[in-house]
């Protein structure tokens, strides 16, 4: 089996070429073969069992893309994007990667010919979701986002859905939860900060809180997010119909529990860490976005949520602790 | 003031610049300057307050749609669509008209820099919503569409969002029910005929009937369609908030209510001229499609449907008898 992951250096990404590396299988299937596209070369490197190939590129270009599917991988991976607060500083570059880079996939794939006829897993947000909100967020909530790159990834699944229903490729778009504890720097996403709470305290550095305690929101850990795309590339998908894009389960907690799992986990200095300093764009961005969820669908379909977020904090304790320093 | 009407050649885009022809105004403001825009030339002429330029080109072309902003019209009205059966048979038309048009349209806008802000009224779809339906469609229903075309209208509907959100441009959507009668040929829409029901027997021609007496749909006439773009244009924006798009009202009558009606204006020998010609393709079509709507944003805002279906039936009779032979 052939595979293409598109989006490879980024956290998830990564992760994910990582795990069926080391697996070496997708589902029940041996993988021999794994492409790794991103905008800068994955550090990924071939196995006894899989050839990879490192491959970095512009999705916004079409040549780009159509060269990546020549070889027609059996799944495609698609997470590569640029993140909400950077969609809505530069409107330009967030269309021409998250809107222009998904079709251009999806033309890719189509220009094979009726013959090809790959899963296509797609990483949606639920930034596509607009206030105002019901209590918690069913699967036929309306799609109203609030932002462009809300919009971008509404534009994703809309164009999904039909490539599938066409006939084009098998689709399977995913909303992801906000992920926690992404590892490293913060990135540009308004969402950065939900991270950085936990992250730096444990690094023993202070951490900014830009929202009130009450806020509450929708987190997975990185963990979760592969085993999603994973079930996403091997479940049978006649189960969905033609509404390909599913609301991942994820865990609701308000900041103030966060913080309180934070505190079970690293203890009261840790806690001290987190600084109170609102900042009114992200706290507009953040009021935008919805709080919680059921993801009926998606639980039916076999997605798992992690079990709790003290779970999710050891998680990443224990993935520093792994990492080469 | 000065408008630019694209999709001034088709049947409400014409009608639309007939009524400002006539009128002089828009609104409370008087028009001395019309663009009228189409992939042909719109049989229009200057009036003696009006002044009239007819284009015409290929909105899939950027630089068309840019050389038609350079102006800066106050209003634009943006008709100009592959309808749903094309876009379903040609997908590659439908994309490069339906959506790449729309956001030339947009981009053409924002490149003329942030102080041209005009008012810009899109015709959307009812095909925006797709099955599984509840009785009555509220505004706030999942916009899911099964078809390209609805997908297409959608994408734009995004777009119309974002860049209003962003203040690129002043826009409102209109959601138009199925329009009845259509004068003259059938055209390429797989709602066609719904007009071809009452047209044609009015005509003293057969028409065929391809879904069953039972099927209900939303209809609203092309007078009534006119008055929802004027009001579009020229109603306070203010209170729309950042979701731009409303469901226009209409009438709910199932075919046979249809058939009553024509029944009511023209008599028995008009209904006997309807022969059922069962088509698996439309049927299918339609059935993605909802058939009531419960359109309280638009009512509240000031949008008004047609008093009943024997009065849309009187108005084409009349359209018909003023028309030149």
């Amino acid at each position: 089996m052939k595979l293409l992951i598109i989006g490879a250096a980024g956290m998830v990404g990564r992760r994910l070429a990582e795990n069926i590396l080391k697996t070496g299988t997708l589902g029940a299937h041996p993988v021999d073969a794994l492409t790794a596209f991103d905008v800068v070369p994955a550090d990924l490197a071939s196995t006894d069992s899989i050839a990879v190939t490192v491959k970095s590129g512009d999705i916004s270009d079409q040549a780009t893309v159509d060269g990546l599917v020549t070889d027609r991988p059996d799944v495609i991976f698609h997470l590569a994007a640029i993140v909400s607060g950077e969609a809505e500083a530069d409107f330009d570059k967030g269309y021409a990667i998250n809107m222009d880079g998904t079709r251009h996939l999806f033309e890719a794939i189509r220009a094979q010919g009726p013959d090809y006829h790959p899963r296509v897993v797609y990483t949606s947000s639920i930034a596509v979701f607009g206030a105002p909100f019901e209590e918690k967020i069913t699967d036929t909530f309306l799609t109203a986002p609030m932002t462009s790159y809300g919009a971008q990834k509404m534009i994703g699944e809309l164009l999904l859905n039909d490539y599938t229903r066409k006939g084009f490729f098998d689709g399977v778009g995913i909303r992801l939860p906000t992920i926690v504890v992404r590892p490293g720097k913060p990135n540009k996403a308004a969402s950065g900060f939900f991270s950085g709470i936990i992250r730096e305290p444990l690094a023993g550095l202070d951490a900014e809180l830009p929202v009130e305690d009450d806020v509450r929101h929708w987190f997975a850990s990185p963990d979760a997010a592969v085993g999603f795309l994973l079930h996403a590339a091997t479940m049978d998908t006649a189960q969905l119909g033609v509404r390909r894009c599913l609301t991942m389960p994820g865990l609701c907690l308000s900041i103030a529990e966060v913080l309180e799992a934070l505190r079970e986990v690293a203890g009261d200095d840790a806690v001290a860490r987190v600084k109170r300093v609102p900042n009114e764009t992200i706290r507009t961005i953040v009021a935008g976005w919805p709080q919680d969820f059921a993801p009926d669908r998606a639980l039916a379909a076999g997605f798992t949520a992690d079990p709790d977020f003290p779970s999710i904090i050891r998680a990443h304790i224990r993935d520093t602790a792994d990492a080469p320093s």
